[in-house]
Order: C-alpha cells, then sequence, then structure tokens
C-alpha cells in the first residue's frame, strides 16, 4: 500500500537505479515544491504550463481563474503529465561527458477533474494555501462566494505516479580520476530573502513566525 | 528585431500585462535557469520531462543518450512545448484569493531537430557545459568520439516563444488593506551551498574562482 504500481507510463527504462514508487519519496518531493509543470495537448500539439500545486493524500490540486483557456480545457477531463523537479545541485566531473545533476522528481500522469462541490472547492483552496505558507490560512480572508465562482479547482489523482533521484558525486571514468581538475558536486537549494512588507501595512504588524522560519524541507 | 512575434499560441491572453516578447527579457530568463520543462506528445498523450539545456543565440539545445526513449521521441521531429520557470517569490495578499507568486517564465513551442554533424555537436556540447558551469569546458576532458555517438543533441529554434513576468507587492481588495494580517512579498532564490569535493579528488586542488562566486544572475 506504500508504493505506487508502476504502469507501462510510469516505470523508469532510463537509470531505473533513480526510480522509486513509494508514497514517502513522492510526497516528500511533492510537499516541498512549490511549482508545477503541467502538461497537456491543444490541437494535438503539446503545452506545459508552470502553475502553483497543493496536496492532500493521493489527491494533487490546482486551480486558476475560469476565464482562462488552460483551466478550461484541464476541466475538459483531458489526459495531463504534471511534472514537479527539485535542484539539489551541479554534479562536476572530470569529463563533460559525465557531467550530471542532483535532483528529486515526481511524474504524474492521469486526467484533471473539475471540483464542483463548494465544501470541497474551500478545502482545495485552503490546502493550496497551506501548501504555500503553512499557518496562514487561518489569519487570511477566507475566498467570498463570488471569488469561489470565478476560481476552477482541479483535482488529479496520485494513481499513476513515479519519482527519479539522483543524489551523491560525479561517478567517472576510472582513466580521468587522476586528473588535475576539481570535481564534487555544488550543492543548490531555494531560499528565502528577508520579507517586504506591503507599502500599505498597518503599523505594529510583524512577520509572523511561519515566515520568519520558512522552510520547504520537512523534518 | 528584438521582439519575437506573437502567435495565436504565444500570444499571453490571460492577464496580457505580464506578457513579454523581447529578446533581452527570454534571453535572461533562459540564461539564468539551469532545468527546463519539455513537453511531448506520445501516443496522442502528454509527456513532461526536465532536463538540463543550453542556448546560443536563438537555439535551444538539450542532450541525452541515444538509449533514452525521450530523446529518440523527440528526434523524430515532433511537437514540443518547452518551459523554463524562475520562482521570485511568494506574493502574501491579506485574502487567500489574492495569492499570488512572483516568477519569470518562457514557454517556447516549436520542433526538436538532431544535430548530426560532430562539430556542431561538439558546439552545442560545450554550450551546455558551459551554460551550466561557465569557465569549466576548458579544464574537463571534452566528450571523446564514442561518447559522442552515444549522445543525441537536439536542437529547438527560438521562434515561437513568449515570457510571462509578475513582480511587486500583491494586490488586494481596497476594503481588506485594514486588515491586521501581514501582507507582502517573501523573496525567494536559488543558493549554491559549500562545494564538496569528491573523495577521489587528488590533493592540493582547489575550488575554481567560478564555483566559488557562483551566480546564475547575469549582470
Amino acid at each position: 500500500m506504500n508504493e505506487f504500481t508502476p504502469t507501462e507510463r510510469t516505470e523508469v527504462r532510463r537509470l531505473p537505479q533513480r526510480a522509486a514508487y513509494d508514497r514517502e519519496t513522492v510526497y516528500r518531493i511533492l510537499d516541498e515544491g512549490l511549482v508545477c509543470h503541467i502538461g497537456f495537448v491543444a490541437d494535438g500539439r503539446p503545452v506545459v504550463i508552470p502553475t502553483g500545486y497543493g496536496r492532500t493524500d493521493d489527491t494533487l490540486y490546482i486551480h486558476g481563474s475560469t476565464a482562462s483557456r488552460t483551466l478550461r480545457a484541464l476541466g475538459a477531463g483531458v489526459d495531463v503529465c504534471v511534472t514537479v523537479t527539485l535542484l539539489d545541485g551541479l554534479v562536476l566531473a572530470r569529463s563533460a561527458f559525465h557531467h550530471s545533476m542532483n535532483y528529486r522528481s515526481v511524474v504524474i500522469f492521469g486526467q484533471a477533474s473539475v471540483i464542483d462541490d463548494p465544501a470541497t472547492k474551500l478545502e482545495a483552496l485552503r490546502v493550496f494555501t497551506e501548501h504555500v505558507a503553512p499557518g496562514r490560512w487561518r489569519e487570511i480572508r477566507p475566498p467570498s462566494k463570488k471569488e469561489l465562482q470565478v476560481t476552477t479547482v482541479l483535482a488529479i489523482p496520485l494513481k499513476e505516479v513515479s519519482a527519479k533521484v539522483r543524489t551523491g558525486p560525479p561517478i567517472d571514468d576510472e582513466e580521468d580520476y587522476a586528473m588535475p581538475v576539481w570535481a564534487g558536486v555544488l550543492p543548490l537549494s531555494s531560499t528565502t530573502g528577508e520579507p517586504l512588507p506591503d507599502d500599505r501595512l498597518p503599523a505594529g504588524i510583524h512577520v509572523p513566525e511561519y515566515l520568519r522560519r520558512y522552510d520547504r524541507k520537512r523534518p
């Protein structure tokens, strides 16, 4: 139950040692990421759009304006591929050929469906907001009825899912290890800067704890 | 000459004030990014794969193993959509509805073609390596004839291209500005950690300047 079953489409063929199908790995990557790239076919041709998302159990939520062509296309139940990628480092080998990157990615195949039920829709938006900034939902003004009406929320089931992970140092050809060139990993990570208060913020409102200690990594 | 011409597919309809078609904006985003998400259609369904890339003028290069199903599919001249996204901040509004992200993205539509000429292929791999770590190519062992043979290099022309950029503070509804909730932007950026030398690095080889001062932002 803790593994997604590989399918024809999700089984990783290239470098299968990098593949993972367990929920813990998949959830961790999805929960750390902020942006997914959602692909769909429009007029027979591929379109890839970046967008935010949220997750509850085995459901991924995305949302957008009901006026959006993309959301309308997706809501019609077309096939989608949703990919989330976290970049962890540059892998600098002695040879050009063995250069690589350390990364963690998740690829989801499925169909998006529109959430119509207002309570589920509201819950999805809560999940979405809490995904971006855990702790924020209880402080802000929730969506009005009108705002809910002009927001399309889509659910994508986590069913056909795989993760791919590369970690560790470069793997060079044996004869290259003696080369007098620096080799190793340059770690990369996403970090936050000092929060920039809005110009119209009333006096005396401090940066909340959940933003001061903002960290995408879950323990 | 300094603008890409919007087409039916690249003209940004939603929030057109965020659109940009000028080469400088597009180049800057592509040159700062490290990973693109390439979408294509396989058996009528969308697939989105993260991969590295490089750029020279109006050509984007991607590469991979000749053994890769993805690369073989792409090399057959199918339509692709390549998207590069840089996340600059979380936009935290007073209302759930007006939450957003500051980002810069480029979407490219086109067809990939295989680079067969060995000299062009080698040059593309140089561009690719220098994109990841400017200064590295001259220090490392270049690809052997064999390595070149098992590497597929694809070129994607920058022709149907658009950028989308959101910057600045949240835009709230007038009546929400008085709310006693912190609002503003939490800046996000990609940073490097301390370079991790490979265990088998010969003694006395120091981290090169281009890695110590590594910065994706171009002046």
